[in-house]
């Protein structure tokens, strides 16, 4: 069954593109049954009242909490030069269930080609697309941080890793390094990988060296192998 | 360091796009070395003899064989409405380690849009482009067949996973039913899954239920997944 958004759990109405949607696309009848999330976890069944052109409205006759795994996927990632890229790395992340996706500014991203590759709007968009694709309530919180310092300040897990091509032994593989049930942070080298400084920071600041295999991965096939990786872990 | 292809390891020479990246975008010089694979797991240095716009020939220096894996991985997966993303999905799968990518055109696949979003030249040139960037030197077969009898017919393997949507129980994780260093086949439901009539077929042929994980994934990202945790399988 389709899910819609509604990102105010306490409206019971759906807006804009979902009510489009539903009216036009589905073609719903006053009385059908929708499901609705807001992306927090909420999951309504709604019995549709109203239906016009720009507003569905519904009366919810049931709402439930889907709780978050005790796990928590944070992943941390530079942004590539070709905005598909970035925006196939948001989709595939959140359809494997990913957290955060925390974009930074690396000293070897393009800095010029920011504006033009990474729109917060979009990628919203694409990740809430996914999310109800995948029959998943909860959206992935979506920020960009300018260098690597600002992104570190605010990192709160323990489980730390860092990938990058420049490591002169080969680490061992995430997926036999991540402890289950646990908020992981992991990130990903940028194209041209991190400067010497970077990793150096990084890893003072706890972050594990960690290996995705033994091919040489794109930035964004890194991403999602790496998220991925995590979620394999768990179940392990 | 790059790696170009030439598909006649007994050739000294580049040519088409491979002499005109060597010589116009990498402005090779006389004397430089370069390496070389047929995609057939042959690795060559060579130094370069002559730049010309159409051929680059070399001299080769050295010449070995890089060995397959003692594991294979055989995907099948029935193609989306959407060539990028086959495309998307030959490339990452190539990066990743995929050894044979078989389309098949399954009851519930789009027949009429075969000719559009398939195009087994293009599909090439995108496994051969991911083979050189993440370093590997076997370039994935890629083949279509009309429908899921032709497909299991040339089987060999006898390690033979389904992942579907339909299944009433949830069978165990692709990641945990895999055996190492065996040759592994795995077929991927498409948009609106196999039929009733392909899953019992499938299951008569030997091919067993597997999980891919707990979000419902897209036909393209379950053929990834899959892919990766079958990679992933032989390091646990």
């Amino acid at each position: 069954m389709y899910i819609f958004y509604q990102e105010d759990s306490s409206r019971n109405f759906l807006e804009n593109e979902e009510a489009r949607h539903c009216a036009k696309v589905l073609r719903a009848r006053i009385g059908d049954k929708i499901r609705i999330t807001d992306g927090q976890g909420t999951l309504s069944v709604g019995s549709i009242t109203e239906i016009g052109s720009k507003r569905v409205s519904y009366q919810v006759l049931d709402m439930h909490q889907v709780p978050l795994p005790d796990y928590r996927i944070h992943m941390a990632v530079c942004p590539t030069r070709k905005a598909e890229r970035n925006e196939w790395m948001v989709e595939k992340m959140t359809e494997l269930g990913v957290h955060k996706i925390q974009f930074i500014v690396s000293e070897h991203t393009h800095r010029e080609t920011i504006g033009r590759v990474l729109n917060l709007e979009r990628l919203h968009r694409i990740a809430l697309s996914a999310m109800k694709q995948s029959q998943q309530y909860h959206l992935p919180e979506i920020s960009i941080y300018s260098n690597l310092e600002m992104y570190v300040a605010q990192v709160e897990a323990s489980e730390r890793y860092i990938a990058y091509v420049a490591s002169e032994d080969i680490p061992v593989h995430l997926i036999k390094q991540v402890r289950r049930q646990q908020p992981v942070e992991i990130l990903i080298g940028p194209e041209g990988d991190f400067s010497t400084g970077e990793i150096e920071f990084a890893m003072a600041e706890g972050f594990k060296p960690v290996s995705l295999g033994n091919t040489r991965l794109r930035t964004e096939t890194a991403a999602v192998a790496a998220c991925h990786s995590a979620v394999l872990a768990q179940i392990l």
